[in-house]
């Protein structure tokens, strides 16, 4: 079995340092690349070795498969590990990877295929009778036909135009009687749009939660789920608050959701970690989405409930290890969230909001866990996703869980630019998500710019210093000298509120 | 049930930090105190009110019992949790603290007192059974009573000065043969330094172990074991590293050992945490050393291995509280690692290294903790223990446990004083503590000051780093781009090495 002895890691931040902490407590060398942009990052600094691949733009540098391959032949690297996004589910660069005689950690190069086209991932998971959305298999255009089928699945339904993609040409139909009328539109939408007036119909979920299962399988056909992932928090259709366990799914549930991403996983001959995407719906009936080949963002939470390193996992397998657990060795321990932090304004749409980091302070503590990639006085660089990073809590109960994300949240101290922390802790302590009462039009029904606390701009905040300044002035002027080293603490904290 | 609304710790730094995320969690308002040394402490920022107690030394501020009662009423405290050291384990201030209408976060104060004297702790737990190191209940100084009691014992054995302490007027003796002559000699050594002839003896443990088990009672008399933290390393007789559990305990003698700590707990009467210390020896009989009555430093690798918050639990039990589980549903969940950061010079027979702590970046990761209560910038004072952070691995295995401390011990970034880091690093790497094979003798044994990494005078530094750049230059010169950025960061590397 091939021993990896040096990793490159072929992705920047967070994910890149963590992987990296890993593979040195796994007792292998690693290699970091950076583009321009990341030449100060502390993945760069963590790395035995560090190669720049070339200017800011990802498709100049983190997306430059063959450079990264020759990185490795120069460097004697044994093994790539894609992290998420950038080439991490391209089935070209794993196919590349491996025919350069290198070991690719991750899935082979067919399932990264299968799973990244919604069509085949159907088919293939056809004969596993895994529950999917119900609707037309194929594209439809006969409207009496699509009503009948319609009238069958049960209103709402949505129509969507087959060429089409982002929400273009989509329809939601409350009921039969508008079902023609909103077809006909459908289909000239769609003509004119795509030129292809062939539409797919299927079952509207009025509430979605998104949930997904965690999975590991080996090279010898083994696979296990490491149970759910709550993930129905969004904000501009991308996740912000993850959580592990749900608080809707039961035992039963969790069971028959672990299942049926075996049976995705096994679909698709798949090893590796990967993860299964479902829908829920009211009922809590839940169907397959879609397949991600590769370490997920919110990983951690798992991690947490588990006590299993995802990432050393990973390795192993991709090493032709045999997973050293089997499903009855794993149990859920506690409850986890992380809760991302992006540089975004939440008062601006979550706008993408770049600048240096003035303060940065990361909250410390029992149960928290920080995975950055970033330094106080950095510049967040506007060419990547804005994350900056992920704030994980781990606790003996939900409850417990959230108290202690929202203590860490109040520690965390970032100045210079806005984050979602202030949306997060907004979220965590709404009565929807303390019940566990959400759905993944959480942000649209419940939150408004004017929930957060307010941010002064230059000339209020000199002005409101100078009143907080004159106040506990006056305050210790007629007290102790107890009174005034806890107007002091106060001051000083108040003024850390204003910046 | 008395609702806890606001907690002063009376206590400083990590201790005062971590008491207080806890109460945070649980909606408790926090009023921190701190002597004029510590005004910029991070304990003084987190807190919601903080009071100076006074000048630095301890005796004119945090260990001002009757002032502390005092800020308590001003401030409408209800309850005063002491943390470790200063008047954790002081009966006369937890019994002011209850008659001034305060809750004491910790044990009765009778509970305190008995376990305070090593003589009245012994008559205590005499009828629950608890195995007591062999030797005689009374002094002695009749020599062939003594030499029948040696004998009956087995060699080596121990003859100590009633009257003793700190190793003065104590013997080791090996056989039967030496028994007279060492008597007569501790009788005498004992009668000119105590003025009082009379000796103990007891078995000489030739290779100890020092093995604790956490307690948690509630005021029911409810009262359970969250199992062993091995405490065998240490330096200067205090612990340095420790884990939990420990490699030797099996779950036989765990429980037996567990069962033996809540027969000293139920012997005082005792509720809240506390720590049962026994002396193991090569055999792996166990023999009741003493219960400190308060949390201890290294509770947080309990905490690990059990997902109990014992700051939680203990607030908890003060409000009285029963029990929210029960010994049958605690269950030990991988293995944990503390090592302590002490501002101590391991070349200089670890003494205390004080001064400004010019670089400070903790390590980060899936299973780190650090509980410490300083910034970068900050100086450590000469006025208390030199304790700077405490590190803490988890992870699914030892083994896994110390790679992952090596590996945060190694990312770890202190400059400005000499620090125990690079001690625990040999230690966690030494053959005898990967095959946990020790005791309480390790350093003696095998800590040499050439083990550890050399450090370098400020010319030397300086000499080093132009070369470093100088050798670096060339390096770059001769290659890409790629070289560059390479050597770039192992330049940097090196010259923070040097620092």
């Amino acid at each position: 079995m091939p021993k990896i002895k040096k990793l490159l890691v072929a992705n920047r931040g967070e994910i890149s340092l963590r992987i990296m902490r890993t593979a040195k407590e796994m007792g292998i060398k690693t290699v970091a690349v950076f583009s321009e942009a990341d030449r100060l990052s502390p993945h760069v600094k963590f790395a035995d070795e560090a190669v720049c691949l070339g200017p800011p733009a990802s498709s100049e540098s983190y997306l430059l498969g063959e450079k990264i391959i020759e990185v490795c032949k120069k460097l004697n690297v044994d093994a790539i590990h894609p992290g998420y996004g950038f080439l991490s589910e391209n089935a070209a660069f794993a196919k590349k990877v491996s025919d350069a005689g290198l070991i690719f950690v991750g899935p082979s190069p067919e399932s990264i295929e299968v799973m990244g086209s919604k069509l085949a991932a159907k088919q293939a998971v056809g004969k596993y009778n895994i529950p999917l959305v119900p609707g037309t298999e194929e594209a439809i255009s006969d409207i009496p036909a699509a009503k009948k089928i319609a009238s069958e699945i049960g209103y709402p339904i949505l129509i969507k135009a087959s060429a089409g993609g982002g929400g273009k040409g989509m329809r939601i139909v409350e009921n039969e009687s508008e079902f023609e009328e909103q077809m006909n539109r459908a289909i000239s939408e769609a003509v004119s749009a795509f030129g292809d007036g062939a539409v797919f119909i299927e079952k509207y979920i009025t509430s979605p939660r998104h949930i997904e299962i965690q999975v590991l399988g080996d090279q010898l056909g083994n696979v296990v789920y490491l149970f759910e992932r709550e993930c129905s928090i969004q904000r501009r259709h991308q996740k912000v608050i993850e959580e592990a366990p749900s608080s809707v799914v039961s035992p039963e549930m969790r069971k028959a959701m672990g299942e049926a991403a075996v049976g995705v996983a096994k679909a698709c001959d798949y090893y590796g970690a990967g993860t299964v995407e479902f829908i829920v719906d009211e009922g809590l009936n839940f169907y397959f989405l879609e397949m991600n080949t590769r370490l997920q963002v919110e990983h951690p939470v798992t991690e947490m409930i588990t006590g299993k390193d995802l990432v050393k996992e990973q390795i192993l397998i991709a090493e032709g290890n045999p997973l050293s657990f089997t499903q009855d060795d794993l149990s859920i321990n506690g409850h986890s969230i992380e809760v991302r932090v992006y540089a975004e304004d939440p008062r601006n749409n979550f706008l993408p909001d770049i600048g240096t980091l003035e303060t940065y302070i990361r909250p410390q503590g029992p149960g928290i866990r920080v995975d950055d990639g970033f330094e106080e006085g950095m510049k967040i660089p506007i060419y990547y996703d804005p994350m900056i990073a992920k704030l994980v809590s781990h606790a003996e109960t939900r409850e417990a869980a959230i108290y202690r994300m929202i203590r860490a949240i109040e520690d965390y101290q970032i100045t210079g630019i806005q984050t979602t922390l202030g949306f997060c802790k907004f979220a965590l302590q709404h009565e929807a998500f303390v019940s566990g009462n959400f759905d993944t039009k959480f942000v649209d029904r419940y939150f408004k710019p004017e929930v957060l606390d307010p941010v002064f701009d230059q000339e209020e905040k000199e002005v409101l210093a100078a009143l907080a300044v004159n106040f506990f002035e006056k305050l210790t002027s007629k007290k102790s000298q107890k009174a005034e080293s806890k107007s002091e603490g106060k001051s000083s904290a108040w003024m850390k509120r204003l910046n």
